[in-house]
């Protein structure tokens, strides 16, 4: 079989890069062109010297009418607002996106137009025609109708984190569903490349700091998403913190257990939704988890608890933030979406220590 | 006025370190004595080579008959179980005794049973005539009763950061009082000095897990000075998590607001309960703070917060757990019962970045 | 004694924060004002959140015509080319000078071009008149001098660690003077408080690189100050490093020994040279040296060896590049220059872990 | 092709975990086997979880006469002294050995016994009669060699840095011998697993130490190596510095160029030196590299600069300590013995950041 052709657009990133790194040694998969607004014309492995060898392409300027366009499917590795008017075009040419940007995650207007509205953004969106083919790209979630896309919104990276975290027992309704709370960790690589005082390093190598307490933008794709699986609206209390790791998200997720349940069938409930993701490995108290334990792979690791003083459940959920965060879902959902293996590109291990 | 005497016992642990760092520049205290039960003989310089020049005292053997034994009040920097065999000869020769153990935070043995089956320990007190004696050394909470007290059992760190943040709410009973969760994040240097696999550099250098579910051992504190406060039985789901930090740390608190709360209501009782305080600094939504702003320092900074979709309280609890969360505290304790201002040798404002 | 009046400029880096913080609790110097050129009128703790309480002033607008001038020195906090222009108006005023950049670290004209054609800039000086009667601020160097000067030249970080580390066998010509290699490693605070893309904290936090090989800008002063203590012209190759540490520069200096040295000669002329120097602190190969030892405090620990198996001197030399090298340097040379204690304010030993 | 089948002794430290991460998706090997002395009978991905899914088998004793001996190849993956005695076992068994540690990096007695006296050890070896057929592992300099071993002594971390920093002007005769001077600086990880005062998180965190001055074990190694490029004798000074790195060696290497020698003609030294080797790639003063360029990778970059001033060649050489300074050079090795493509199994990009 040949290979697919792939081009990243927001190359220079470091959602580009892992998906770089992910497909240059991919079975089935090239990576044929990157483009990016700025350093048009350098070779990405300047921007990424690891990267000299694998991929020394020159970064292409998507907006250039000369740009080639023979892919077989475009990341936008890009921020909100750059797929929801760039992607038709792409579309058009029977190419397959996925995008990274909260442009694609709620398939009709009226859900996209609460996003923005709870994010301060203006309440329009480029390509609303595009929204009901779109996708919400969490294979664990919606795999079959990824299977079919065109289309691909890429979760966000805490929404990755709490949805995997949530979804069995808000499905199964085993908890009161207004009593979630989402206690997010993050590195600081999720606040990308760009640097900033906040994320400064002598600024941050000993600090850590709770930020938009209340208003963080995954909020709202985390409860469109645990509505879903609940059958019922679900909205939760979310508080991102920075901590001074460079990868890894860790969510500690509290919710009030409803009578009658217990660690047992709690449990019994996360093995069962999983069973058949390879990406989701469930532990429970007998074998906590760290964050290395996921560094640098597509895997999240859920450990789940019960408070018996207080009747609460607590689910600790790991993952790389820029890999099940963010690359290496977008890898997984583009294997998908073209009848690879799932997991083809994406099992190793990670690098420890 | 002569400086008072004091004698430092576990001198060779980060605690007491501390305490020979904050008392070594001490307008009214002098250390006269640094005891351990290692390296006898050998100048604290040796182990802590800042101290060179600040203070170069032999390490005693506590257990040696002629140890010298004249001083005006001995810190216990020692783990559960010191304290409470070798605090009465000290207090039967005069010399207050303040301990950084669990050994005196409970101040009648039934109570004390309790926290040492909630530990797992062996429910006897080696000296439970001392226990109704004791205060508890939160100066913010029992500054009157530290006044009087010759035997103080100064706070485990967790428990500060969380009983400051919640004491105002808890008191005035503005919360419902069963829906109460700490989520605590605190820097390595608190799991002490000894090395272990878990906080060996390369194994925590990029890497955050939680720890001790629902069993910490500060936990039954936590509890029990909050029902103090409220009158009535508190009940909180505590998690502690590792984060990749040396000092500080931070518990991001929720608890839902009792009807007819809101912001303001709240921020006044904050303000109100610490009116006096100097070491407690609060702020609302719009100075969000982070751990920087208090590491060195004996300070307390509260930041106090209400996400209006889900009714909750959301508080951030800010310190460095080796100075409000120990030493700072012994010594802030230490000038109050001896009628020092209850700043000295305290108010410097740390060291940044 | 009234306290002396200090006006800080410069005051939003970290070299004006690090003044600050040694000067809120000087016995004989107040803070009465601190400019900068951006964030005017907002609260100096504002931007450093851990100074609140402890200098809450406004920043003011050096440039206002309006600025009060009633003080007995001033700290230029400032880059290269600021104090040059603006230090002549407080000098007429009989204010005294302490800056921080190359501007005064050179005391005739043709030096200072000699210094800026290496490293790139204009060969013109704002205040060439000034130069004669500035003097290089290294204490150690020139105690007598800064005794009688009204306008100092702080030293560059990198030349405190070197030239205290070289000064003795240089001066004692004990060792080859064309032999000298320094290999110096900064943390990051060195950099100073703008972002950049080098020290974002993901790009940093487990990276290391030199820079600036053979080009950095204060080989110069190293050169100048090691020639002046031969009494010939020494020459250096000297590579800076980055390191992920926040705080302290290890600079290793390999030289030559003459024929006939070993290490009891050399150390006894560091402990000579040094002999009434309270912050320089000498040590031989049984008592290694690690950054820790003198991090958060004005000391400089000189680690002295030799390796006999190839006649090489190898000294190691310790300091916090914002203390020693920087914010502590400038008070010690107030200090000095008001003839108070060189020990004022400066006497604590820093921070551990 | 069948797959060789390899096992692995000394699983449990980093240097059997980084064996085990690059072979779990070797095309050519399978893990048939982990041994240990401790923890026998667990899993090995009970020790790296990162690991779980990719190798679990159970830990085995070496001792144990039961254990099987069906293999190809056996990774000494032990300090000094396990090799020597065990590896004549397998070699007996025509398995090939491929040893970590410095028992089998000199082929015969005489070097053996000076590498041991040099660093206090016993001379004597356990198998002295196979120290002639051992190769030492550094494929850049005995590639033909090693194809034929059946023993390999894989390098020390350092020496590896040093090596291919220094071979090529060695070789060439470019510099003066008696004025090298390598000035090293390392990850944590490269002290191993076992946790220490010194590599305890809170004492290394914001730490940096030169440590065994003149005294480190691979200094012996390097000196040989380098000596049989030059055809004479070379002696090196040599300090090593622990940075709060996890992963990385950074080699800072100086030597005075002889009469006539220039960067160009260096560089081109560099270039026909390593010409075919596809791990080391060579960069002049534009190209300034850093750690993260080669972490997680098995590459070597050599930064090449003159000083003009000074007549000094400073070479940077930059490697990821466990992967090209460990583990990664036993796989090169292992390729190289069984005829595989040199580069099979190691050739990825690392991870950034």
């Amino acid at each position: 079989m040949d290979k697919i052709r792939v081009c990243i657009i927001g190359a220079g990133g470091y959602g580009g890069c892992g998906a770089i790194e992910l497909l240059c040694n991919h079975p089935h998969a090239e990576i044929k062109a990157v483009m990016a607004k700025h350093e048009i014309g350098r070779p990405i492995s300047d921007l990424y010297p690891h990267l000299t060898g694998f991929c020394d392409l020159p970064l292409l300027d998507p907006g250039d009418a000369n740009c080639p366009d023979d892919f077989d499917v475009v990341f936008f590795a890009t921020p909100d607002g750059v797929g929801q008017k760039d992607a038709p075009a792409w579309i058009e040419k029977s190419i397959k996106v996925i995008d990274y940007s909260g442009d694609f995650r709620f398939n009709d207007l009226d859900t996209y137009k609460g996003y923005a509205a709870r994010i301060g953004k203006p309440q329009e969106h480029a390509s609303p025609e595009l929204l009901p083919r779109s996708v919400y790209g969490l294979a664990e979630f919606h795999r079959a109708q990824i299977a079919r896309a065109d289309l691909v919104g890429n979760p966000g990276c805490f929404a990755v984190s709490c949805n995997l975290g949530l979804a069995p027992v808000v499905k199964e309704r085993l908890i009161e569903p207004d009593s979630i709370i989402c206690d997010a960790k993050t590195g600081i690589s999720g606040a990308g490349k760009t640097p900033t005082p906040t994320y400064h390093y002598p600024a941050r190598y000993d600090a850590i700091n709770a930020y938009k307490i209340s208003g963080h933008q995954h909020v709202y794709e985390i409860e469109r998403q645990l509505s879903i699986q609940a059958g019922e609206g679900i909205k939760i209390t979310f508080t991102p913190h920075a901590v001074p790791l460079c990868r890894g998200i860790l969510s500690t997720i509290y919710a009030t257990l409803k009578p009658g349940q217990d660690l047992k069938k709690v449990l019994d409930a996360y093995r069962a939704f999983y069973k058949n993701d390879v990406f989701v490995r469930i532990f429970g108290p007998d074998k906590p988890q760290i964050s290395t334990n996921v560094r640098g792979s597509n895997f999240c690791n859920l450990s789940v608890n019960v408070d018996d003083r207080t009747g609460k459940l607590i689910v600790v959920s790991l993952i790389d933030n820029l890999v099940k965060g963010q690359a290496g879902s977008a890898v997984q959902n583009m294997n998908i979406m073209f009848g690879f293996d799932e997991t083809a590109g994406l099992l190793h291990p990670g690098m420890y220590p």
